[in-house]
């Protein structure tokens, strides 16, 4: 039944360094995929072939952090399959909809904080679940979803590949903290693990989907061809890297302790993410775009760039660091994006793309 | 959808003074009804009726607080599940069963505690959800519920009768901070607002069992004729009435935030809540009966019941006073009890009643 990952949550509460204040990137991304998946639901959806008699209609949002980004998207969904069923009922006679969401996040999630943030407008629409546990293994009863969503959560891998981490090993990391493809042996010890993650993905979402239910993926990777180091976020993780070692020179923290630190990040390039998809043999692919993310144009500020990556990442930094070095860290990453401004017009793109897949 | 009460969670977390550590007198009436549960399960649920195509098997803990009583009391009805499946299944063909249980409370309760906390048996036996809500009103879909259960919780009203803390009415509550039924008004003020928050609990449960499903409830009651304030858990909280008396008298709290303060707490008689049970349409009565606890003639020792109230009261006090006014009230509680020893021998008894109700 349910299985365990290496945990890594977004930062919990709600204080200014919170994922539920730094998740604004993510959030537009979201926001330009909405009315794609409504206009999705409103034509395709199959309500009558799901379950004339359904009385309750289940979503599951899969790595759901804690809020504000997952209740606007289960909103949408919500609306869009209340207007199919408004639609629906018109011509056929099928029972009144009751709507659940699962919220499945990993058991360290601070549910505490998404409970407490619920938006007041779920009282009246759905009622609630959380879901603890890791969704690279079952975590919901088979058949018991109709539409599950993810938004930028499978590229946390369930963990970092064990030889990225051996001095001995060819596919040794050396002093980078991420998968930034300047190494092949790592960038492909990363894309196994990847490959192997999406498939344990798919193959447990098939078995909670419904047959006709929907799994919306959206996520970032790579265009073909380009290496992370080339892009703002990887940019940004190579600095990290580097406020870490001139931590360590200091007698902050250790060479050894970066030494055996990753993030079990991995940013799939189009194909790659491409080729697990259609190799699953659970669903049928209805929709697989890439849309522009709104923010790409934009010149991102220091301090904007500082938040979400404090977000995203402190708590691996306080779990492998210490919980001093995450303030000393950030505060350098700061200094050191103003001393060296990226230069947002030669980096090359990050993708977004946008999945809609069919349980068979 | 999901009702909101005034929120009275156990305390949280797993130090010295959580619920986790000092519920044991609740799980000692768990116990004892255990056996009757599992009994009950083997010879008369109907898991035919319910559904011979039925793959997931839900059960929801209503009032499940933090654990470790909660993954007792499901792990049992669990075992005697499986037991009847297994037995049915010999003469006819039924799918496997998979498990999932609705771990229920407020929304303000510990449930990061609770994941954190949940038994390793639970990731081979069963999927876990959290379900935050207040009881009085619905919390999960209609029809979804196969075993529904709720160990000591109904003596928590969703509120205080307001004329209870109106120095103006006739219910006033003087300087008490319970019912202990030494004023007939306030008494008869609690009762009706246990009688319909009984019926709004039984009307929720109503519509989230399924036809043929199980709703047990376990929990405190008087015997016909008995005053809250001849028990000992009554002279208890008298004497926790005292020590806010005496915090005030010293100018540690005020008599105007005391008049202002009572516990939303009612033992129903054992007729009050046969009653209410009785007028119900929608169950039918299995069983019910009233076990003897097990603690029941044991001299409990002051440590042992300070530490109990502090678990269950500490946020009401906090909530009310302030928290710098817990220790020293629970302080003076363990004083008082060591300077005038509860007369064990004296007291009259609480009861403990088991109800088994079938949802028509």
């Amino acid at each position: 039944m349910p299985t365990f990952s290496q945990s890594h949550p977004m930062s919990g509460g709600d204080d200014q360094h919170s994922y539920i204040h730094n998740s604004s990137y993510q959030k537009a991304a979201i926001d330009v995929v909405e009315e794609k998946t409504k206009q999705y639901i409103l034509e395709k959806l199959d309500l009558l072939n799901l379950n004339p008699d359904l009385s309750t209609f289940t979503i599951a949002d899969y790595g759901c952090s804690i809020g504000p980004n997952t209740f606007h998207a289960v909103q949408n969904i919500i609306e869009a399959v209340k207007l199919k069923h408004l639609k629906e009922s018109q011509e056929n006679s099928l029972v009144p909809l009751e709507f659940q969401v699962c919220f499945s996040d990993q058991p360290s999630n601070d549910f505490n904080t998404l409970f407490r943030t619920l938006p007041p407008s779920f009282r009246q629409e759905y009622f609630s679940v959380g879901v603890p546990g890791s969704f690279y293994g079952r975590v919901l009863p088979r058949n018991s979803i109709h539409i599950g969503n993810t938004s930028f959560t499978t590229h946390w891998l369930s963990k970092v590949p064990e030889q990225v981490l051996d001095k001995k090993s060819p596919a040794w990391k050396k002093h980078y903290i991420h998968c930034n493809d300047s190494i092949e042996a790592v960038t492909n010890a990363f894309m196994v693990q990847y490959t192997k993650d999406m498939s344990l993905f798919l193959k447990a979402r098939a078995e909670e989907l419904v047959s006709g239910g929907l799994m919306i993926v959206l996520g970032f990777c790579l265009p073909d061809g380009v290496a992370m180091y080339e892009t703002w976020p990887g940019i940004v993780k190579d600095a990290i890297s580097d406020c870490l070692q001139d931590m360590a020179t200091l007698g902050i923290t250790t060479h050894e302790k970066i030494d055996m630190f990753s993030l079990p990040l991995y940013f799939p390039q189009f194909s790659e993410m491409k080729r697990v998809i259609e190799q699953n043999e659970s669903f049928t692919i209805e929709l697989m775009e890439t849309v522009s993310h709104p923010l790409e144009a934009v010149k991102l500020s220091d301090n904007f760039i500082t938040s979400m990556y404090r977000a995203l990442l402190s708590i691996f930094i306080e779990k492998h660091f210490g919980i001093g070095e995450v303030d000393e860290l950030f505060n350098r990453l700061a200094k050191k994006l103003s001393d060296h401004p990226i230069d947002f017009e030669k980096c090359k793109k990050q993708m977004v793309y946008y999945v809609v897949l069919k349980k068979k």
